[in-house]
């Protein structure tokens, strides 16, 4: 763990990489975000269901990756970290990849300490380790004001359902 | 070419699905979208070195597909369509892939006859016809009205450089 930045504060927590043991939290933390956000449990149910075999195969081959915060020994809060395709783009001229952020969680208890701010300033430290030099995420509404706070502004993505 | 929709206006052009020979004729049009959103000619002209090769693959491989509009045989307009990897989300909890809509662009001497809102039909119903039930893209500040005269809603992207 000689990569983890020795500047960031974790609040005392304990920091490791996530391993193929952490899928079920990482389900957990996933569905337990989107709810939070105002998601329709039986929907949140269905996405497990498909988002839990696709996980496990990252996990294990290391395209997703990331980082958990341990309280004795036991994962509190998390976040996820994918390098995408992407094409070559002004933000990313010479690269065809730029790096995902998802699954950024913080067990309820474990708030207001800015365990989402160290997380987040792991894995942009993760990202330029990688030669990732350009990422996006998806905010909630509670997670904005955080992201902005370190940096991250609004693009213009948009989307439609289809059909 | 029976899959095109009869019901799309296409003021009087011919549409056709992109060949791998499109290639260039996609850079140009990726390059010139850019630099009118106002690019840095440089930095678009290094995207496009990186860009060239990236299409090529996938246009010989049919993962970039879409369509183009002619008038008397050479391409005026196109639409460039990906199915991108992406975990399962509320917004299609059951699929591991969205849409991805770029490179939507018009010659000038052809705008404002509605081709942009013509090209983005077509490739909504390219989707459907693919079982994506879900796509995103990201608007250049002229096409942002023609995406929400079509039903696209900004969505939560936030972005950074990183190091």
């Amino acid at each position: 763990m000689n990569e983890i930045p020795g500047d960031i504060d974790f609040s005392g927590l304990k920091v490791r990489r996530l391993e193929p043991n952490d899928l079920e939290m990482i389900c957990v933390h996933r569905e337990t975000m989107f709810l939070e956000a105002g998601g329709v449990p039986s929907e949140l149910q269905v996405m497990s269901e498909h988002f839990r075999p696709w996980l496990r195969q990252r996990l294990a081959d290391g395209r997703y990756y990331g980082f958990a915060l341990l309280n004795d020994g036991q994962p509190v809060a998390a976040v996820g970290l994918m390098s995408i395709e992407w094409p070559p783009h002004p933000s990313h001229p010479s690269l065809d990849q730029r790096g995902y952020v998802l699954n950024v969680f913080v067990e309820p208890a474990y708030r207001r300490r800015g365990l989402a701010s160290a997380l987040m300033k792991l894995a942009e430290a993760e990202f330029a380790r990688r030669g990732v030099s350009f990422a996006v995420l998806h905010a909630t509404q509670a997670g904005r004001p955080v992201y902005e706070e370190l940096g991250w502004a609004a693009t213009a993505e948009m989307s439609k359902a289809i059909g």
